[in-house]
């Protein structure tokens, strides 16, 4: 049972799904990175401006620094540097970009850039639609700091209101593809087809380490043996197939799994796979109000029966009840860095794309089921008036069962260069098939009558659609067919209550309310790098050029994308001193995957094809175990000394061991524990020495930009997470996007895109299914480095490293700080453990939610080390702020001494009662032995005008694994 | 004293001041309409989208409004229209505009009129300048609903946040200028001007009714019974006064009042007005931070010394103490329109610019005084070289004093036209002064090194800015002058605290968050129609097309704001059922002052120049005496009935005794009490046989668009309230804008604009600096009525009408409901009194505050009726929201009986201590004798999740008022 059958139609976007499940070949030359330096306005720094973004960007002033320099006991920041970062890898020269430039210059050069970009109207499909974004949704969610500038939700208390608008998205995809099960969103339909096949695999429980064999579906389909099965309904070229239930049911007979990619907007007419014996459904959730974005970010959904609820993968949001027994909802089931089972893992997923998931959700409150309804009987009907339109033009429907929802394969009578030059000259794409005999049509909910009769004249049909439609039959169509859907969806009344913009808005505001975010109070968590995400980095990614743009449209369309890309790469190999960027993937999981792979490739290129053995330090992300497993290695974990470096005299024993086994190292850098290891010279010679290849994980890169660069010490290959490091926005749980640098070596391995002119010389082995991942978001990375220029990047790295050590000198005398460098110094974030309360009950979780009622988000929580915070500040955090969150700590340390000394009882004080919601403290009922006060108002700078308030008391994980609900719930268990 | 001193030079724009004060002259024709209606697309209505704009913008539901009009008593929405509007008047044809399109499709054909208007490069001046706006300021004010929906801020407790920052703007203009108060803003730099004026003669005590004497200064200036004098500093061709000190000294010999007109970037470096003797210093703040917007809107700043506090027109904002002692703002010295001093008023002003000036304070304290102090340098020294190389290309200095900031005036040698042709091909717009001899060139923070270097090429200097900045001699400029400034400014930390993005964003979140806006709840005031502004009708405001033109730059280069003006005068004509209309009035109140001065210049004519009565009746907006009063004529009031009509018997006494003196009447319909006056027809009928015109406030056009027309019965002109009925968002307190619409006899006595193309057959008499107004804001109205149509503006009016009557339905069980009409009916908006407890000590501001516990706004306060409340809930707001409102309204029916039945005690109840902030229901403290819960969580549908806190407890206004204090309190005053 290894076998999984696919359709050789089945691609999505130009991605055949065989290549993200399968192994790679081969692959030509590497990309070309160029850096154009441009020179410096002289006027500028003889008759200055108000301020450069770097003073916008970077939180503490000139004089603060000065006064921080001297907490941490020494004369200058530059000193500080030189404490943490051992002086064989420090950078001697600035880097070589361009110099920064102001925020409306770079507007200015980016509208420049964008006019380079042609939006013609676009008919291609392959899983990408134009649909029209609510303007109220832009604006409110897409436009709106206070929705995209969260952290993933994992402190339940203070994430309410995007954990309530990601559970409705789980609904609305149960809904509309009837399956009992969806998760929080995939990074993308392509990748999501494969985990599903990965999942197929899983359960088959044939995991050994061999190679999946994809097969063709051939029409005689031999299920034997075949773990699982992947239909699509409709497929890529618009057609409906009939046969789904009687697959589903030779499928079960054989126990392969079915797995159906599918529609959203189509299965609002459309019986849903669900109702036809699917396993699983799939699908990207684009065309639900996200704009195109040359590719994404868009949010892929993943829903399953039941009895695959802990086969899953991404995350998936649950409702369960707070501590005083009042609704709330979590995250369940994690699958966060953290929990990622690391070398045990199946997936290595562990982002998601909440904010175009909340924007899909939303777009499915605004719409309600009735008007989702009339944008697909709209969209269908047209595609009708079309069909007719071109028959009557001569044109054959390529469609075996003859049905079709909004996608139609034709083949003319007519030379195809009179159809192609007709289209041109209005400005339309259509999707011009390989075999150069067949075109497609995919419509959507942007087209206009005065569209459609423009495309029937690109056809040569010389009706109007006013005529054609008076001709429809109502005895024909989708509608009309055995599968017009019959069922009911969407009739939760969040889907049905939120009709008005007025409504809509009240509805947003008050999620938005309920979410702690950048727009309250700094976010200090420990390598997630939660740094300002700048309104000018922002708005590009509005503009219609950047976001109308479909993936697939001609790249001479794309003049604009192709220079931004070229740019964005060539900054980023600058930075990390790597010679090819790659990027493709979506996340930094992803980026670890496509690095991995790009490896194995590379080393197969050589004849090194037999090395599997991925080297993992302890104190790893468990997504780096996870990807090397993904990728088809053996992780072999490597021993950690007690100040969090990798033990030396292990990594000798292992590579002397191992040697001609070893692939690869993957190294966090500075490391996880927050330091700056003054080996890793030493450890990338020890493993090239063996012959293996270096990855280094760029998760915190924030702590190196413009001071030192992994492909100078010793990298091969390494992931940057645009999201961390270059300020795209956390979204509240994505996107992310993960580019991988290389070596030139590996430059001929990086991945490909089929099909896409500019990278089609790598075409074998993408890992997304857009070409450049999430196009639409590359602007925010460009416009980071591009405004702070070299001086900037290296100062944000630079007081990215104070503010950490900063704070790690105010809060030494409180609490234990673990792990520091031989010096005394942290990198850009540091651990304080809470062990030394054990005794006493208290525990890290217990500070992590009191801290909420002081407004502050927790540090990352118990990891990489049990009972402690890990706290990273990031450079855009003032002093100010850097104090009010140690003074936080520091009165809580008092706190818990209250608790350690008896003066207040272990199971009713501050903390363990914490976080207190409005519930508790405007309660007449205050039976605690301390103050309302205390409880809500717990230091000078809490106070009402700026009061953040916790939605609910502390969650119950316990009860919400035990009644796992993953849908809105009735309205009768709100109360 | 009456004569008025004005230098030649004097032009606010193009505006010269002394038409802003002085009698008008003649004028030649009207303006021409013109409405094109498109064909629907047929196949709209066969394959119907997800649901029109009008479903967005209307609350209640079709299913709603069975239910809502069965509650009432009747069968139909149709039914209630019937019964509220006298049948005589009730249009019977649907209006003829163009059918209703989509929000998408509308911004498509708004793009297509957009781009008809191009954005040059314009060095124009006359008060306009291109900023940069703070992108960050740009996205979470002017783009936010949490920033521009809010009323003006009178109920204080709820408008913490803008109160605040209103109080920086104040600081900002007080600390520029070296005053000592300044108000929240006014309407535009021209009427601030005229303001002065008007204050200078009222000032001399010689109020009678005798046109003002405008005299220009000469050189022999003559001081002797001038009452006000006003200096440009620097003046429109950019010279800086050197003897504005000694002018001040003579002034003060004399008692003239010394008013300068400024410019508050020049400020950053010139030494200010206030330190050399002015009176009173006005300007515009729209180069702080605020869109050139082809003239608006923007705010003009007042500011005088502390004798002339009381005296100031406009609002402003005061510190007070909340009830329990905490440090507050509010309002101070209230000029509303119920403040307004009806016919002893010498201004009508009572609208601010309220989020403009929002905007130019964020700006302030974004930059810093040192960010501003260098924006100012940057310029200065642009417009040195810039002079240098103008000299050496021939061109002399047009400057009496040979000192500027920014701005130069300069006379050629070579041909104009050679000059024009090359400013033209680099697309570049200078002034071209009448005179055809001399050029203007206005230097602004946008100006570049490469503008520059093209700036010196149309001048045909041969050097480059570098080379030229090289010769800069640090001994000549502003700075090596007398009157570089000295003085430091903008010490407050609110100007020295915000530097960074991430400060400012929380900055301006905390703020909003302190205020209640229509994205928490509806706003259901009274005449003030706080409906929906939705996202689409906004989203224009914000592109460079419509905002980044000058008012003065050439008309063929605003082709798109043209026929935007054309289509919005055609339809606000078919609306009203009138000829002709102007868009230039700046609010409602200088629409009245606009229609009134339409009149009185036809009345003259026509020979009829002798008529100045106005009749005015009992029941009237206080602004309606005031325009009357500023526009030269004698209120007569008229007695209304005890329901609230007209005194048909009275208005014909006044007719007869007064006959031929009479110039018009004003009526508000319906009437201020909410009520469709029956008689309407024939009060116009019995004015116009008195000789006098009609004029229509148009406060109430909510209740009549598409239902009955103004101009079919009997109006002869009007103004509408373009923020109120046609979706402008209030913005705090403003912008507003006040078209009116004329029938054809009054059309050529419209508002004119000298030297503006299409205005200047009307060419004397404009009423705002800016030709149209705040255009930019005009695609507001423009989509509102494009994306309802006929048919959805009447609906909209219809259901208006059915919330007011099912909310007065469903009240009159608890409240007595005050005037309806005879059918037992009322209009848009209703009142309920609360005389009733007077005895127990209720009034009707207890029940204003004590809504703000349950999450709303308060109605209309004893407001045109004492102590009551008016209720206007809008079209926009569900059924379910206007049920949320009523069941607080009768809880606190509830919580009025406990007091009045002695089961609360009448000083400690939950009335009396409302609102209930956080420091009250969080504190260990609480005395009262009712629960916690009923103070802040009075209803279930007030939640946690949807809690709005008023920030203070009930506002002390006595000692504000004792204290006044208008600018940011010392920090050891914040505790």
């Amino acid at each position: 049972m290894h076998r999984l059958l696919l359709s050789s139609r089945q691609t999505f976007g130009r991605v055949s799904l065989k290549t993200l499940v399968a192994p790679p070949s081969t692959f030509l030359s590497a990309p070309s990175c160029q850096l154009t330096c441009t020179k410096v306005f002289s006027s500028d720094s003889k008759f200055p401006k108000s301020s450069s973004f770097a003073a916008r960007h970077i939180g503490p002033s000139t004089v603060d620094i000065r006064v921080m320099v001297n907490e941490v006991g020494l004369k200058s920041i530059d000193e500080i540097v030189q404490k943490a970062i051992p002086a064989s890898i420090r950078l001697t020269d600035e880097l070589k970009l361009d110099p920064a430039i102001g925020e409306h210059e770079l507007l200015s050069s980016l509208k420049e850039m964008a006019a380079e970009n042609q939006v013609w109207r676009t008919y291609i499909g392959m899983g990408y639609y134009n649909c029209f974004v609510p303007t109220v949704i832009q604006r409110n969610v897409l436009e709106n700091p206070g929705w995209i500038t969260q952290y993933t939700p994992y402190q339940a208390e203070i994430s309410q209101g995007r954990l309530e608008s990601l559970l409705n998205f789980q609904t609305m995809i149960c809904d509309l593809t009837a399956m009992e099960n969806a998760n929080a969103s995939l990074l993308d339909e392509g990748t999501a087809a494969a985990e599903a096949m990965a999942m197929c695999y899983r359960l088959s429980l044939l995991c050994k380490d061999e190679l999946i064999n994809v097969v063709d579906i051939t029409p005689d389909l031999d299920m034997h043996e075949a773990c699982g099965i992947l239909v699509q309904y409709p497929d890529t070229d618009g057609c409906v197939q009939t046969n789904l239930a009687q697959v589903a049911e030779l499928a079960k007979q054989k126990k392969t799994v079915v797995c159906v990619a599918t529609d959203l907007l189509a299965l609002t007419l459309l019986t849903p796979p669900g109702e036809l014996g699917a396993d699983v459904v799939l699908g990207s959730s684009q065309r639900f109000g996200v704009p195109l974005g040359y590719g994404g970010p868009h949010a892929a959904f993943f829903a399953a029966r039941k009895e695959f609820i802990r086969h899953m993968p991404g995350r998936m949001v649950g409702v369960t009840k707070d501590r005083h027994g009042n609704m709330a909802y979590r995250l369940a089931l994690q699958t966060r860095e953290q929990h990622i089972r690391r070398d045990k893992a199946t997936s290595n997923v562990c982002t998601a794309q909440a904010l175009l998931a909340n924007m899909s959700a939303m777009y499915a409150v605004y719409h309600g089921p009735r008007g989702l309804q009339r944008i697909g009987q709209r969209v269908h009907n047209f595609a009708r008036v079309l069909a007719k339109g071109a028959a009557e033009a001569g044109f054959e429907l390529v469609n075996p069962t003859g049905l079709y929802f909004d996608t139609l394969r034709l083949r003319p009578t007519k030379p195809m260069e009179e159809i192609r030059s007709r289209a041109a000259s209005a400005r339309i794409n259509l999707r011009f098939y390989d075999d150069r005999a067949t075109i497609g049509v995919a419509l959507d909910e942007t087209v206009s009558e005065a569209d459609m009769n423009d495309l029937l004249r690109v056809l040569g049909c010389k009706s109007s659609v006013a005529e054609l439609a008076e001709r429809l039959s109502p005895d024909e169509g989708l509608l009309a067919s055995p599968l017009a859907r019959q069922s009911n969806y969407l009739e939760h009344p969040v889907f049905n209550s939120y009709r008005t913009e007025t409504a809509m808005v009240r509805f947003l505001k008050r999620l938005e309310n309920r979410d702690l975010s950048l727009v309250h109070s700094m976010i200090p968590l420990g390598s997630c790098t939660m740094k300002l995400n700048a309104t000018t980095e922002l708005t590009p990614v509005s503009w219609p050029e950047f976001s109308q743009l479909h993936p697939f449209a001609p790249t001479d369309q794309a003049g604009g994308y192709r220079a931004l890309f070229q740019q964005l790469e060539a900054q980023l190999a600058e930075i990390t001193g790597f010679d090819a960027v790659s990027l493709q993937p979506n996340s930094g999981a992803q980026g670890e995957y496509a690095g991995l792979r790009t490896i194995m490739h590379y080393l197969d290129s050589i004849g090194q094809g037999h090395r599997k053995v991925c080297l993992i330090p302890m104190s790893a992300h468990g997504t780096n175990p996870a990807s090397a497993h993904m990728a088809g290695m053996k992780v072999e974990p490597v021993n950690v000394t007690r100040t969090g470096s990798i033990d030396m005299r292990h990594l000798l024993d292992l590579t002397e061991k191992l040697s001609d086994k070893i692939a690869a190292i993957m190294v966090t850098y500075p490391s996880t524990y927050g330091v700056f290891d003054p080996e890793i010279r030493e450890i990338c010679d020890v493993v090239h020495a063996a012959g293996g290849q270096v990855y280094l994980d760029g998760a915190n890169m924030n702590a190196q930009v413009g001071l030192c660069r992994p492909g100078d010490f010793g990298a091969d290959v390494s992931h940057l997470n645009l999201h961390k490091t270059f300020a795209i926005p956390h979204g509240g749980g994505g996107p992310g996007m993960g580019p991988i640098g290389v070596k030139k070596h590996l430059a001929p391995f990086l991945p490909g895109h089929a099909g896409h002119d500019h990278l089609n010389h790598l075409a074998k082995l993408p890992v997304s299914a857009a070409p450049y991942g999430s196009a639409s978001i590359l602007p925010i990375p460009w416009a980071y480095v591009r405004m702070l220029g070299p001086d900037g990047l290296r100062r944000a790295s630079e007081v990215a490293i104070l503010n950490a050590n900063y704070m790690m000198k105010r809060l030494e005398k409180y609490y234990k700080v673990e792990y520091r460098n031989e010096a005394g110094f942290c990198a850009h974030e540091f651990i304080i453990s809470m062990n030394e309360f054990r005794k006493s009950g208290i525990q890290a979780v217990d500070v992590s939610k009191r801290l909420m009622d002081y407004g502050f988000h927790s540090p990352t929580m118990s990891w990489p080390v049990e009972n402690s915070l890990m706290i990273e500040p990031t450079e855009s955090e003032s002093r100010d702020e850097c104090d009010r969150l140690v003074d936080a700590l520091i009165r809580i340390r008092a706190e818990i001494d209250d608790v350690v000394q008896g003066k207040l009882p272990s199971d009713d004080n501050p903390l363990k009662n914490a976080p207190h919601p409005q519930s508790m403290v405007c309660s007449s009922h205050w039976p605690h032995p301390y103050s309302r006060e205390l409880a809500a108002f717990p230091a000078p700078f809490v106070r009402p005008e700026n009061k953040f308030w916790p939605a609910c008391s502390r969650i119950d994980d316990r009860y919400g694994d035990m009644h796992l609900i993953c849908s809105c719930p009735p309205m009768s268990s709100y109360k």
